[in-house]
């Protein structure tokens, strides 16, 4: 009988943000196909009696096909008791999960999925930023800056002054990121923010306007952008809090206005 | 000196998918001030020892303003070395936070933010339902429908056929929430599913085309609703499954078109 699939959602990096269920079953795995991304220090939690496969993609050497990765945990399944599949963020959000599930379905393989923090919300954390406000941004749009090259870059559709948006491995090309995003509409002022690593020892974090992206030096992957007014919360920019407090004055119909 | 504020992400209802910092920090708790729709067999991790405010609102009963919650951190942190707000989900996603946030750093109270399994992620992992799909879906938008007073209902701009829209805090109004969606440009026919209480033992799942959305009786909160294609990965219908295959065939550019 074969054995279950875990696909198991690491978290950001820091290993205190597993959940607890995660931890439970990385604890008793059998095997587990992990991206190269997921950081050493959860790997450390894998049982020395577990093997262990990187699966993943690094420094454009590639490891794996993604055909190879399902056949691969179909044909652990057939070997072990508890097969985990472990990734970064979480499984469902840009994980690639959705090709993992069709292959485990196909071969009648029992799985669970078990969600993880996804990057978004650990860099938020990390920069204490709030991705929604009341009185800023009332959608956010989760998306990825893909070179592949079956992908179209298309322009992102919708954007309003009151989305948040959150790019998903947004590479070292920041040119081709910002002039994608002022292509989408957004205002070139806007603030944005580049996190690296979030939640983990080597975090870094870059703050800019829209319009100045293409002028940082890129930060190691996995980072994350988001841009949208929500940013200059945090901010000690005096342009970028001028620029909050105008909407917040304006916005708060409990206010009387400044005048 | 005042305390520390911790604001925690509780996750979607399940103890287990709190984050192992997240449990860590609520084991030294002094006091605790949670959402009332934070679940019981959360609550129950919390130390006999602590003192525990439930801030929420329910069936429209209003315990506490925003402003007195805030003022009530505040206050809190005055009295106690470890304060935590327990939000539901994530903190930083449709979770107030921003509020809170201003008014801890307008009081010079340290504070931190853990995140949580914001509740889409939850709701996916139980449904087994990919948000992304490299040939589906390309972008996840999370939106609210409220009907509070002040906040207008807009129509969502932008949405597009690889779009998987999340709609956190439905309510009951189904009629409501499908007009807005068929407003939104969102085609009649578009899978959905309506998540109740996702990871609890009273979880509930329906699916349906959004044109049918209004003849689904509401479920309980918290509730969450998934929109797009990507529903479809997991139908047992037949109509819903060749749709699905259709897409997959057409998207797919390594196979030969089905003819």
């Amino acid at each position: 009988m074969p054995g279950k699939v875990f696909l198991i959602g690491a978290g950001p990096g820091d290993p205190e943000l597993l959940t607890r269920k995660a931890a439970r079953i990385l604890e008793c795995a059998n095997i587990v196909l992990h991206d190269s991304l997921v950081g050493s220090a959860i790997l450390e939690l894998i049982p020395a009696t577990a093997q262990r496969v990187d699966v993943g993609k690094r420094r454009g050497l590639r490891l794996l096909s993604q055909d190879e990765i399902n056949s691969l945990l179909v044909a652990s399944a057939q070997e072990h008791a508890t097969v985990v599949r472990l990734k970064g963020g979480d499984p469902l959000l840009f994980g690639r999960a959705a090709e993992e599930i069709r292959a485990l379905r196909a071969a009648h393989i029992d799985f669970e999925i078990v969600p993880g923090i996804s990057a978004a919300f650990g860099a938020a954390a990390a920069a204490q930023i709030s991705l929604t406000d009341r009185r800023l941004a009332s959608h956010v749009l989760f998306s990825t800056y893909s070179r592949a090259p079956e992908s179209h870059v298309l322009p992102l559709l919708g954007i309003t002054a009151e989305t948040t948006v959150v790019i998903y491995m947004p590479g070292p090309d920041y040119t081709g990121v910002c002039h994608w995003l002022l292509e989408s509409g957004i205002a070139s002022e806007t603030p944005c923010l580049v996190i690296s690593k979030a939640s983990q020892r080597e975090q870094s974090v870059r703050r800019t306007a829209l319009s100045q992206l293409a002028a940082l030096a890129p930060l190691p992957a996995p980072a994350l952008l988001l841009v949208g007014r929500v940013i200059a919360q945090q901010s000690d920019s005096p342009a970028e809090r001028s620029l909050l407090f105008d909407v917040l004055s304006q916005g708060d119909s409990s206010r009387p206005p400044v005048s």
